[in-house]
């Protein structure tokens, strides 16, 4: 099933719990508001476009719960239910994006049942959107795959950070699917290692040959030659930089001492226009992240942690940006793309 | 006290057992020659030099211990506990030297006695020379760092891998006995955790400013000018390449694109004059270092892992190389030191 889906007979959110992944597969039922706010903290679900979605269901699943019986109180209610959405994770833009999509929407109906109604149908046009803008961006990006290559990619920006297909595992899965034969190489992704949890799990599913490094051995893995491209997704891309998670410039300076394309493929919905690399504010992490895994302690319990969520790679080291509109070749402008 | 040393009372080899660190700090004794080889085994000591060490006090426990009432029988003893000795870590070379070192002194014995006495005095010799070089090493590197340097290192290189003092972390030490106040960020060094397990530790005992990062914010880190200097330790240095822990090529990549001088220090017995970067065959380890943490699984349990113990970072990107005879600047000939 997709990562995130609605639920026809019971009228509720089903996700796939990533927080138990590679152990066990194990998909969700949120039939309360607060299940759904639970999983969306908890990173049950996690991934910028999949949290778009969720978003979206939620106020979806918050038009089904209410018993309001005319339209203010029904807006009323669903206006709360956004605000408790938005505030489990405040700096995903896109569970915003998504609730308020749903919420705008609403201005067309005219009765209880049409809120529900439209609420529905837009919160599935978020999730089917999705999907073809994630196969649109893995048409274009599997024209620069090679039959016989090895992509080495960072984090998940898989079918488990969307609602399926995924943005550089989907450029992956189209050339697969035109039948090149593409290896991958993840990296663990420290320190939540959704590389190694998320990424190689999903890639194992597909079939597809996966071989798991820890981050610091990509240099070392494209000095033996054992990689063709490089192929991440983004969190943001302004126009000198693409901020995705943390590691993400190594692997591109070492992408360019090697000579290997370093490739982004996102949807143009992380573009912004305005920002730039040092006007942005990098989000730091709690500092347990480095300090524990799970039970286990590795490192110093008082120990000082710099602990960033992303890094900002300048546009000098990617060769291409890969989205629904097509592939574009640095230097550009973000503009060019909507035209 | 040291890492490793011998305990006059008991006649016993004494040494900090570092799989517990960073939760606790234990001194165990090794009272016989099967827990000594034990700790070997399981890395309760480790680091080249210190187990030069451990392969010395090995065989002066092993005279203590032998019945043996003349000197054919107690030369069979401490061949047999040598063998034992060298089969826990058959590729740690240190350890077979050590053994080899004080086997060989001991042709100036006449009896049973001057054998335990000739075996710890050799023993002693070598854990007493680790620590003069170590601080030589540290002399000659402090002259490189600057008052307020932020150094990054990787994996341990410290006391907690020598008999004392350390060699990447000695220099630091130096310098800060030379009234320098010096920064160190550690990188946690997967997948082992030597970084911020042991190196976050031992500074900290030693009230050494330390900051833990993952291996893969080393290039933002520098990126964020955060990073003045970069000191390694090795444990082989071929006349083109310096092989040490997986991870240390990509930092020595990143530390020339931001211009960063990168050091590496180790003593002259890390040199191997006619090895090759091509010659030098690299240990791949279990992949179930990737997989779990303790008892925590990171990754699916049948996901294929690429696992090379060392990479090799070409001396091109090796601004100096500091050892006990002084510090030298590539390119040299590593016969040069020698005179």
């Amino acid at each position: 099933m997709r990562t995130i889906d609605w639920n026809e007979e019971s009228n509720s959110v089903m996700l796939v719990d990533q927080t138990l992944l590679p152990k066990e597969y194990r998909v969700i039922e949120c039939k309360t508001l607060s299940s759904l706010c639970e999983a969306i903290k908890s990173l049950r679900v996690r991934g910028a476009p999949a949290l778009g979605a969720a978003g979206g269901f939620g106020i979806a699943l918050a038009a089904y719960l209410s018993s309001a019986k005319d339209m203010d109180s029904i807006m009323r209610d669903l206006k709360v239910a956004g605000k408790a959405i938005v505030s489990t994770r405040p700096t995903a833009v896109n569970l915003g994006w998504g609730v308020k999509r749903v919420l705008n929407a609403l201005s067309d109906a005219y009765d209880v049942a049409g809120v529900r109604d439209i609420a529905l149908y837009e919160a599935r046009a978020i999730a089917d959107e999705d999907v073809y803008i994630n196969k649109l961006i893995g048409k274009h990006g599997a024209k620069l795959l090679e039959d016989g290559d090895t992509v080495l990619t960072h984090c998940n920006a898989g079918k488990m950070a969307c609602v399926d297909w995924g943005t550089a595992l989907g450029v992956v899965r189209s050339a697969v699917e035109q039948g090149k034969e593409i290896k991958v190489i993840a990296c663990e992704t420290r320190p939540l290692n959704q590389g190694s949890r998320i990424t190689t799990w999903e890639l194992m599913q597909d079939k597809i040959p996966v071989t798991l490094i820890t981050d610091s051995m990509a240099g070392w893995a494209m000095r033996q030659e054992l990689v063709n491209k490089v192929i991440v997704g983004a969190d943001r891309i302004t126009q000198d930089a693409v901020f995705n998670k943390i590691g993400t410039y190594t692997h591109s300076v070492l992408a360019r001492e090697h000579e290997i394309p370093f490739y982004v493929a996102a949807p143009v919905s992380s573009f912004d226009f305005k920002g730039w690399e040092g006007s942005v504010k990098i989000e730091q992490r709690d500092p347990d992240e480095l300090r524990f895994f799970g039970s286990e302690q590795l490192a110093p319990e008082d120990v000082e942690v710099y602990n960033p969520a992303f890094d900002a790679t300048p546009m000098e080291n990617v060769n291409a940006v890969i989205t629904e509109k097509g592939v574009f070749y640095p230097p550009f402008l973000l503009d060019e793309v909507l035209v």
